[in-house]
């Protein structure tokens, strides 16, 4: 992303409000504004963080162009003085953030921006667009890894993802929901990360006969082939061809048929068929792929049949999170600096979710003794909650029951990455991400959260010094 | 893109077969890939074509760079011929298209590309994922402003948009769509689109006072000024105080109060009691605008309860295309020369709809005396029908039934535009590409084929000639 300037990758109306504070004088007045969302795709029980990475490395390289300033210019809207401001344009805010990878909930503040609000208002849409595309597909993507039960998944989407950087990024955001590959060659050379693939049914196609297509490959890729086994017909000719060129080309050779392919039709009894023939051949080393729109709900009741699979190769549905192709992410306003102090800062709404959470937070993973994550519990930003004894918390959504935390520890989930516009934490790879999501999968969210038909929601309470400041906000502004 | 190399936004098994070709001597064969798609999203009664533009450039300029170059040699799976190959690379081939905006079909080739199969198969990811990106984008996008009847429709979908280029290009394909405008700066700079916007709820929150906020905009903006009404209560606060803003300090220097952005709650409703309100103070030039989640059957149902809304931002379900993200266009080999003469390749499948259309071949659009298109009709290469007495087609799906075409008149859809790796066709701007649209949509597409629900299906007929040609390819595999 670095090749391009995505500063302008923005929405007008950030430029609208930021000449704004700047003819009004009012540019360097501080604010604090919190990236949230207020619903988990596939009402799932929890999502997970994606994105952090290229918006550390936006802000830290944002600015803008003189033939930028010129477009802007052509408006005929914005104050010179605030065009000059923009030339010299560079980012001096704080950031707080979950690290990425992390497991959240709807109404955490995942990252918050504390800047002169000129600056705050004019990163919004670039960390929207890049907290919610790959958020989206690292959840859809760990959703589709944990359907098939610890068999490999590759990221196949590239023909079917929105335009380039969907694939790219896409590719990455599968990586760390647990993909162990990818089919876009350029999302491997950019991440360094796995990247896979055999044949296309063209390939057979342009042979005379199938045989003689896999016989070519096989001569080709001996170390590494995979027949895809569904051009024609699966059990009449795919199935027996793979296995005649298996015995008469690669075995003589000392070389073994890694794996057959199926791409169409009934995938969970073709997988069994298949397995028999290949069994029967002495194959039982061959491993049987599947693709073909598939998502965690088919895959799981792919499996749940006693599908003979090995491994998912997943395009359409993972690349695009279909059918939640959208994630809402939303940067709302929860401070501003009023005359040398912080007054928090609401969005009241007719729509109860639409209710934001003022002032700044901090927030706490709840772990019972077994290490699970009990709870997260946001507090005001200068609370840390007393653990050692019991605990009492408030349901945001039902203040009116006791939640009690019992010997639980906590661990503040967010970390300080820019200050005053500098990066001051170390980046993780890729592989570090998804080894953390997988940890966290493992060792610290319930079963019942990860559950894909009406899972346990993962619980976000309030301190109870933080609901009362909510509370009071909401008062005031119904008096008002 | 021109800025960046997209070349190796490629499936890896494009590579895999190419060297494949490359090592037995037959990368020069030539070959013919035909794109198509299998159904029309939201089972709709037909899909509209985008990515010409994009598929073209990228054709034209496609190159490897010696980095590139280096990162394929890493694989150790590539003749060093074939590497040296690739670094010399360029797009030698015939292009045949669809022109960018036509309404389209399942089954209908929409693109044809002609060259090297070397060529033709490395080329294939790319035109895919543009195809499938932009032409979703563009039919979900038309349906959004044909249920708006002739309100303007502004595509707001950055923040949402899977990433970067979902949002560039999404713009670009909402843009030929329909819509007027895109609050995407940087897809503005790039296309020369218009682009709009006003403000947020965080410039409101901003101030002590919501009129305060709208008072500060209004002394800013005098001449385009358009409120968002609902940060705190639309009825009791936001309404009321667009109006005193309006009356205290835009009229007396002569300027209107343009609209008022309503982007929560009941949409419907809301819109009537504020009409009334604008009505009551004289403002019945104020437009209201409405945002929120939006999609063809959202605007559809408001203006059936007769909302006054006089347009539309629409981000999410847009840019996404939300529900149906993925647009299922594949590219599969039609035609193969095999010693000097062109041999029609066929793809057979259990899966009756995975099964393809054979050869070279041409697409006519059928219109009635009305200058409605009837349907469009797919023959031999070498055919030119003759409608000027009545004609009889076979409906592929029911090949018994007697098609015939009355007082027709045809038209073949299809144009040539890149030959031997030059462009030899002048390509439409944006707003031609749009007008496009319309035209067809006004003139030419049967209301029936435009419902939401239930639509009636475009018809795409066989000539006698063609269908008889893949019926024996079929029944040949079937033999053998």
């Amino acid at each position: 992303m670095s090749e391009r300037n995505l500063t302008l990758l923005t929405d007008y109306y950030e430029f609208t409000m930021s000449n704004g504070y700047y003819v009004l004088g009012r540019k360097d007045q501080r604010a604090a504004f919190d990236v949230f969302y207020r619903e988990n795709p596939s009402k799932a029980g929890f999502s997970i963080f994606g994105g952090l990475q290229q918006i550390i490395d936006f802000l830290l390289d944002m600015h803008f162009t003189d033939e930028d300033i010129d477009y802007l210019r052509s408006f005929n809207a914005f104050d010179e003085g605030f065009l000059s401001y923009l030339r010299d344009f560079k980012f001096t805010g704080d950031v707080y953030s979950f690290p990425e990878g992390t497991v959240m909930s709807p109404g955490e503040p995942i990252i918050t921006v504390v800047a002169p609000i000129i600056e705050a208002q004019l990163v919004e849409t670039f960390i929207l667009n890049q907290f919610n595309h790959q958020s989206n597909i690292v959840t859809k993507t760990n959703r589709i890894v944990r359907a098939a039960k610890g068999r490999p998944v590759v990221e196949f989407g590239c023909r079917r993802a929105q335009n380039a950087d969907a694939a790219i990024y896409g590719a990455r955001a599968a990586m760390i929901g647990g993909a162990v590959g990818t089919s876009t060659v350029l999302a491997g050379q950019i991440f360094g990360m796995p990247v896979a693939g055999t044949h296309a049914h063209s390939w057979i196609m342009s042979f005379s006969t199938e045989e003689e297509a896999f016989r070519a490959y096989a001569d080709m890729y001996p170390d590494n082939c995979t027949f895809l086994i569904d051009t024609y017909d699966v059990l009449r000719s795919g199935a027996p061809n793979a296995i005649k060129v298996a015995k008469e080309y690669l075995e003589p050779k000392g070389k073994r048929l890694k794996a057959v392919r199926l791409d169409s039709g009934d995938l969970s009894w073709l997988s069994k068929e298949v397995r028999k023939l290949l069994d029967e051949a002495d194959m039982t080393d061959c491993k049987i792929m599947a693709t073909n729109a598939l998502d965690e709900w088919k895959i799981t009741e792919m499996l749940d049949r006693g599908a003979q699979i090995d491994s998912f190769g997943v395009g359409d549905n993972l690349i695009t999170a279909s059918p939640t192709p959208t994630f809402g992410g939303v940067y709302k306003l929860a401070a501003m600096e009023e005359e040398g102090r912080w007054v928090p800062k609401i969005k009241i709404s007719a729509t109860q979710e639409k209710i934001t959470n003022p002032g700044f937070k901090k927030v706490y993973r709840v772990y019972n003794e077994q290490g699970f994550a009990h709870a997260d519990l946001i507090t005001c930003d200068d609370e840390t909650p007393d653990l050692s004894r019991d605990y009492k918390a408030v349901a945001p959504k039902e203040p009116w029951r006791r939640i009690e935390y019992h010997n639980c520890t906590i661990k503040e989930i967010r970390k300080q990455y820019i200050k005053n516009g500098e990066l001051i934490e170390k980046m993780p790879t890729i592989p570090e991400i998804a080894a953390y999501v997988k940890t966290q999968m493992e060792n610290e969210i319930w079963d019942e959260e990860k559950r894909f038909s009406n899972p346990h929601e993962h619980y976000v309470d309030f301190s109870p010094k933080y609901y009362k400041m909510k509370l009071e906000l909401m008062e005031k502004f119904e008096e008002e």
